[in-house]
């Protein structure tokens, strides 16, 4: 076994999820990624944790929707993360565009049925981490050993100097009101964090990590965002989106490419055509775009807003926490032409922060 | 996908489990079964139910086993499992011996902590099948392509026709009180089966099926038993096992081969030095051993005993049943030099059944 798959699964125990004594742990990974899954069933017998394993397999999922009338709750499935103390997942496989022919609405219908499921699995400690598989590899453009290279390399950078370098930020957007974004032709967007708590994701529930994030105010977005990077939901790349907030709802939405899978999206429940997410990235080991929103959201010239759910961390008492069955990020490239400013201040121009050498 | 695995999956969906709407079911196969998996889901979209998909990895389970200090009862795998209807599990892998460097005493602490999950899973429908894989190919001394033919021939049985003929036993089996084994000179065996249930196997429990199987009275066991065939326990072969019973408990043991792990086994608890299950085998599809029990059981000219617990539906209300951690099936071969007497009746002689041609 490569090493470096055993130091993964060390810092997800160690540091992502700090597994314990009597723990009972979930571990959900594809096949491919099953020397991470004995790696970390190793860890939990060393630690004196009950690990389960299961099959995080996207043909067996993609089975399943196309063949099924609806959807309901399965209770084994909610029992079993009830008793749950800590959820890791981890993304791979051979094959990105897997599930590429389940229909939206059917995949949005999935999502509704499993959402007390879903909210049940993240109110545990989780780490979502990624395998590096030929699948992902072949969607970033590289060979699947640079692509290995490129994962491990990220999953172990030194995640207290991480942390205290994200502190910086996180004080700025702790006192803040109004947050500007503004990018290329496309993008000028405005939204209220007064409040929220902006977290400092130093590699937990996302491994790796490398990014502030909080939750705009349910109702304050206002304004237009283009997000330059596509992104891939159910195995379709949605290409080109554009979303015109008002009242902090999205009231118009396009896409150059696969328009209809970003309705399904938009179109799942009320919480789905509001922000639940702003999210700026600090991680500069991740120095290339791979197409893969664990790794392109924490690049330190972007930001990235998702419809729908809001972390309930991230939401302060005094506010209302946006609710769906969705979390889907989208990404802004921040390198060109763009500013963050935060109550009126610039914080970040072309991706430097204020707090950054060449700002 | 071969054809096959699709038929497979509607057997088990149809006649093993008969898999209904609102059914919450858990499938536990190894990676290299992931497309019986698929096919399973699939057949569960089909029916309305609820699928969960285990990877049964015994490259994990053997990481943990040998990492843990002890066990205890992982509460989210039982909460899973008491809110399961129907359990499906699989066996395959590239390599049989995948566990075999895992102590005895280890196993046996282990299945000590996983007792209650287990009565619990058994409580349920289960169906306990093969995946022709290469490491089960390889134990049988034959090409995987000449494994996937023998494994899913057996598999698609007629089990209609299966389970008249099998009534033919059964019918003798109910009203008897006592089962007298005879073979060459090591196996010479008695027990009381009265008030007990023999049980007529379809294809049901196991797929393949085709047994009939019935449990000894707890304490009614004297003689002793020489298995012929050798059995694979945790990735290792026990060969030659002999067991010398008085009131119903072994007194007395030996293997050939690795005697360690058989006397693990007997060690694991109280019930595991007592008979839990007496079945003779009726499949005649299943024409040579292939050294895996799930099969090598069913053979029409073999008796198996197995030490540990009994199948609750074998034993009748006045009777005690054995219970244990462990129930390890044992073979003995009766194609020569053999006879089954019920009651001092021949019932079958070298293989051949009193109501079968050539008696």
């Amino acid at each position: 076994m490569d090493p470096r798959v055993r130091e993964h699964a060390e810092i997800i125990a160690e540091h992502s999820t700090g597994i314990e004594s009597g723990d009972d742990v979930v571990i959900r990974m594809p096949k491919e990624a099953e020397d991470l899954a004995v790696a970390l069933h190793e860890v939990c017998g060393d630690r004196g944790a009950n690990p389960v394993y299961l099959n995080y397999s996207k043909r067996a999922d993609r089975a399943f929707k196309r063949a099924a009338d609806g959807f309901a709750e399965p209770d084994h499935v909610r029992a079993l993360y009830e008793e749950t103390d800590v959820f890791v997942i981890a993304r791979g496989g051979p094959n990105v565009t897997e599930d590429a022919d389940v229909d939206p609405e059917t995949n949005a219908a999935y999502n509704r049925a499993m959402e007390d499921v879903k909210r049940e699995r993240l109110s545990k400690t989780w780490c979502l981490t990624q395998f590096p598989t030929s699948g992902h590899a072949q969607l970033a453009g590289m060979s699947t050993a640079a692509y290995e290279d490129f994962v491990w390399d990220a999953v172990s950078l030194d995640w207290d100097a991480q942390r205290e370098r994200q502190a910086e930020l996180v004080e700025i957007l702790d006192d803040a009101d109004e947050v500007r974004i503004r990018s290329g032709d496309g993008t000028d967007v405005t939204m209220s964090i007064a409040g929220n708590t902006a977290l400092n994701d130093d590699g937990e529930a996302n491994l790796p990590g490398g990014e502030v994030f909080t939750a705009p105010v349910r109702g304050s977005v206002e304004g237009e965002v283009y997000f330059d990077l596509p992104l891939y939901r159910y195995g379709r790349e949605i290409e080109g989106v554009r979303l015109r907030f008002e009242d902090g709802t999205v009231v118009s939405h396009g896409a150059e490419r696969n328009e209809d899978l970003l309705t399904g999206i938009l179109d799942t429940d009320e919480g789905s055509r509001y922000l639940g997410e702003l999210g700026i990235g600090m991680n500069r080991r991740i120095d290339r775009f791979t197409y893969n929103m664990l790794f392109d959201e924490k690049m330190g010239d972007t930001v990235h807003m998702a419809v729908g759910s809001a972390y309930p961390e991230t939401v302060g008492d005094d506010n209302e926490r946006n609710e769906s069955a969705e979390h889907v990020d989208m990404i802004v490239d921040m390198s060109e032409d763009s500013v963050v400013e935060v109550d009126g201040e610039v914080v970040q121009r072309d991706g430097t922060f204020v707090f950054e050498d060449g700002f």
